[in-house]
């Protein structure tokens, strides 16, 4: 396996390609704009101009897109890799997206003799740029052991947790734990904040204790600071948990922490912090 | 400071009092029902028949009661702490009650020359057991300087957080970030098993990164194994959930993610899980 596709090069795919380039892989780079591909290019990463291209070159076709509608598109699209792929070609989808997406297009490869893995990530940016990220892969043992190499070389906690639509499906799990807990601690820090606590010293009291989360002790400590900058923007997290509503409401199962959290983020996205960092959660507190 | 008095001797309180006993101090002890204390008086502690006769003999009284009304009673009830401890006595309330209480027991407490902080804690029962408890306290320095001895027997993170109140306040902060993270790990759990998922193996996966949290670790776990036995309990925790939306209101302040949580648990508290641990709020979404 030598010649790797690489489809969306946003903050995090950009230095995801990048390792791989890195490690001597032929990269083949495809993005809706060019100009965020450049950096790449430089370096020896070769251009497309569109994924049917691409994907006719490549071993391995890795896509990080935005939108479940753009995995479709790149996927199953006229120019798109199911119908280009050569047989054998490797398919990692490591958007955040639908689960019952990744069950399509890893049905459709396997009727290609392609093989397909969906492989979303967490780890933000940071995660990415440091080949830190966690990566929750779902579908056979065969395209996992294939994937592995690649996966190494990009993330550091790699697990494969069942069948086509596994990684999504616990990737879902982990925005759902993490939207009720950001409204837990904005709550709590707004709160602490109304009642004229020194907020810092609260942060440090209770953090170490039951109520001690990712959430509170890195992305509290930026709510305190005014520091709203993405880490995590607020416009990809409505879409997961959009994702992991629609996807709970299939199984029956009612969620209503998420819907909450879901409603609030929305607001905050109408109020103009679509760009903003999650953490700009505690300003919804403060709204006249 | 040789007299402790110890009024409240339910599971945390047991074990609080008898790390005082345990280093030379003499516990005076009263609680409402007598057979809660024989252990401690089997080994040397002295019983009293009312607050009021405790409080007369002590050099500091320290109250671990139930709710807010049960402090209300023992510290201004005609038998109360307040009217009859000597000049210049420390009272501490380590009960979890409502801030406003602490602020009006302060107050009461100036005027008789006593000396008063309020200082819930965190840890539960193995917090308490362990002397590794978190101790969050609102008064005067001074008041903070005489009970430090004391707190450091039965705990470990000791903070002094301002005014009186500041302690309420700042255990209220802790509850209300706890109340929608247990939310956010139930509604994870649910959706991952829903999901077919092996739902340890999600746990370990997720844990490490933005989703992590005490929660998730520890009562995740829990779930998990359907061990519902209470580490904290669900009537309690609905209890501190009441007095911070009280709090809160007080305040102008709306926390819709509290007020979803404490109905959840209510339902859970009418479906006959009162004395579970908080942990069974993941059967609330697979209730038919």
């Amino acid at each position: 396996m030598k010649h790797i596709g690489f489809i969306g090069t946003g903050v995090m795919g950009k230095s995801m390609a990048g390792h791989l380039l890195e490690k001597g892989y032929h990269i083949h780079l495809y993005t809706r704009t060019r100009a965020k591909a450049e950096d790449l290019l430089e370096k020896g990463a070769e251009w497309h101009e569109t994924p049917a291209a691409l994907a006719g070159r490549c071993d391995a076709v890795i896509t990080m897109v935005g939108y479940p509608k753009d995995v479709e598109e790149v996927y199953f699209g006229e120019e798109g890799i199911l119908s280009n792929a050569r047989e054998g070609t490797l398919l990692i989808d490591m958007t955040t997206s639908r689960p019952d997406l990744a069950v399509k297009i890893a049905a459709e490869a396997e009727k290609r003799k392609l093989f397909a893995l969906d492989a979303p990530v967490s780890g933000g940016d940071i995660g990415a740029k440091n080949a830190a990220l966690a990566i929750m892969s779902g579908g056979s043992k065969k395209a996992f052991t294939l994937a592995e190499p690649l996966f190494k070389i990009m993330g550091e906690n790699i697990q494969l947790l069942g069948d086509a639509g596994a990684g999504q499906f616990t990737k879902m799990a982990n925005q759902i734990a993490i939207a009720s807990t950001m409204m837990g601690v904005s709550e709590s820090l707004a709160y602490a904040k109304a009642a004229g606590l020194d907020t810092a010293q609260v942060i440090n009291t209770i953090e170490t204790g039951a109520a001690g989360s990712f959430s509170l002790s890195k992305l509290g400590r930026r709510m305190l600071e005014e520091d709203f900058e993405p880490g995590f923007y607020v416009k990809h997290f409505i879409k997961d948990m959009r994702i992991a509503i629609e996807s709970a409401k299939e199984m029956n199962l009612n969620l209503p922490g998420l819907a909450l959290a879901e409603s609030l983020y929305t607001r905050m996205s109408e109020a103009g912090y679509e760009d903003a960092g999650t953490q700009v959660l505690i300003k919804y507190y403060f709204q006249k």
